[in-house]
């Protein structure tokens, strides 16, 4: 039936190919179709995640004149939405999309490709994956997986969540419910409070009930659709668990190698040139929602106390080492990590903290 | 002669199409090859300036199987560098490699595109081109000279510039001889300075001699590179003057039109790719050479006065709107950005700078 449908339109393709007289017409044709299948690990439509995989999709089709489709299937669509990575691995299908640390279970390591508490941005995971050894160390964390994965967009810095308690002192954390997956909970839990794991459609209901005290979602864009302030005291920031939320493609090793090479190349490039897309989006519309939460909806916007801060980045310095402890190839890319992270760190001081510090304070909070 | 050489590569290639027959030969065949010149205005082997230009073209190549061949001259190999912007708008070539504000004597609104002096940093404008009206301005800009432009990368925020006078106070600009081109030029003749144009070959000399106080150049990659550590001061920052300095690709508008859609489109998506890899490996390398600058030559790293910024800040804000004043698309542009500034400046505040201010602090240059 497949084959079949997959024969019907090619024989299409070949015709439309025939008849293409103008410059415009398609120009490139392949000696046969390919067609892919991306499982990814989001809702439909969900702004720059899901949509973020349709764009490559349409991208890489066009690129190759038609020649080479991904189908994009959104999470539970053809596979539960965490049976993408297995899905990919087997070859049941051949792309997938979602952010590492969903495969923590599966392979430690993998947690310092999406987001590091108190680690990188996403100038900075950037520089790591394209001017450091980041992406190669990631290829040898997927490797045993049979899967080869792309950087595929940021989300930029995260929010530190929306909480009905006040955090004033670490202590405010003790005893503390929230929702807060990963390594962020971890050490949230390291200081004394209690992770509640809680699916994206019921966070809203377990809030406003006080079923949790706090939860972090994403951004102001995303957060804003989940009407979170309806039901929340303070808006925290920063994100310090997710200050660089990495989000992923990643293909199954087989199929990959299989490509043309220059269908490879358009799946790199159009994957690498949504990272560049997704964050600019999410900075534009971040700032538009933040701008009507702050104004239509006067959202209590607090920042974490430093001293607070402080606290937390010993006790995720301890989280990644006992998780680096414990597994050799989280102690290669940990260590990696953290030597780029120096490398990059004063850099960032000097450029990017002085540039929010003195050039665009005229737009500090504070006047 | 040109058009019999490009007769004998496409049998050639035509050959090679048909001896084709495994799996990861290349893939696609176009009915005629495409073959373009791109002259930019930088040196030869400039990193990531003209090596960012050239590493495009070979992606377009490679992802064309061989089908959509770019020649990338450096400035002077085929046209003077900075007769590259007319070179391609009266189609004598088909592509251009620079910076917008290269062109400010024609079009006074480029200027946006490249630097705004106390403007947007690096994922600033690229959230203004991708996320806002910033390309889609750019491109009204250059539509009467017959061009099409792309963002095509970003040095990051840059440094204040090599001094060997001490600034304390704006009074200090008084008089000090400066190679500072552009915007920023404009800016310190107004604080009383007085603006020296070097070409990059006789900075060094002249900073050396005393012809000249001070210098800017981009960041510590570059700056490395052109020694002058050995014969300033003090090197200042924030680079005020360029906070994310954006490169361009451009392109004859008739020969962009008449490319088949998928070269048009591996051309844009390779393009939007370089941004964010060059921004990257600027960000890795900055990082390396400013350590070694700082432990190895003992550089004097000072940053500007918060005062003294805020002095400059407002001539920068008299400067643009006087440029704006005297024109009426410089004064669309001006209108777009200042909105668009505002937009994402209290999320910038909320998230980057909190991330470099709290989560990052631990590489404060003050420990």
């Amino acid at each position: 039936m497949k084959r079949r449908d997959f024969l019907k339109k090619a024989g299409v393709g070949a015709a439309a190919a025939a008849a293409a007289t103008t410059v415009n017409a398609p120009f490139v044709h392949a000696k046969k179709k390919i067609k892919w299948k991306m499982v990814t690990t989001w809702p439909p439509k969900l702004p720059y995640l899901q949509t973020g995989a349709v764009r490559l999709a349409k991208r890489v089709e066009e690129m190759s004149g038609g020649q080479f489709k991904i189908r994009v299937y959104a999470g539970g669509e053809l596979v539960p939405p965490f049976g993408s990575f297995e899905a990919v691995s087997k070859g049941t299908v051949q792309a997938g999309s979602g952010a590492a640390y969903y495969w923590a279970g599966k392979a430690p390591a993998s947690q310092w490709f999406a987001a590091v508490p108190f680690g990188l941005n996403a100038v900075g995971m950037a520089a790591w994956f394209w001017g450091g050894d980041g992406l190669k160390l990631w290829e040898e964390v997927y490797a045993p997986f049979n899967l080869v994965p792309r950087p595929a967009g940021n989300t930029g810095v995260q929010m530190g969540g929306w909480f009905n308690k006040k955090i004033n002192s670490i202590d405010d954390f003790k005893g503390l419910k929230m929702r807060i997956p990963g390594l962020g909970g971890k050490v949230l839990a390291k200081a004394g409070g209690t992770v509640v794991l809680t699916p994206g459609g019921e966070i809203f209901t377990n809030l406003e009930r006080g079923v949790i005290d706090a939860t972090e979602w994403v951004g102001p864009l995303h957060d804003y659709i989940m009407g979170f302030y309806k039901v929340a005291k303070y808006y925290y920031y920063p994100g310090w668990h997710e200050p660089g939320t990495v989000l992923e493609n990643f293909f199954n090793k087989k199929a990959y190698d299989a490509l043309p090479k220059e269908f490879q190349l358009m799946l790199d490039v159009a994957t690498a040139e949504t990272y560049n897309w997704m964050l600019s989006g999410f900075n534009a519309d971040n700032g538009a929602a933040l701008e009507k939460l702050i104004s239509k909806h006067k959202v209590n916007l607090v920042r974490f106390p430093a001293k607070v801060l402080d606290q937390l980045r010993v006790l995720a310095g301890e989280t990644l080492d006992e998780i680096a402890a414990q597994d050799k190839m989280a102690a290669k890319v940990h260590t990696n990590f953290k030597k780029f992270q120096k490398q990059v760190g004063i850099w960032g001081q000097v450029s990017e903290k002085a540039y929010y510090d003195v050039i665009a304070k005229k737009y500090s909070l504070k006047g």
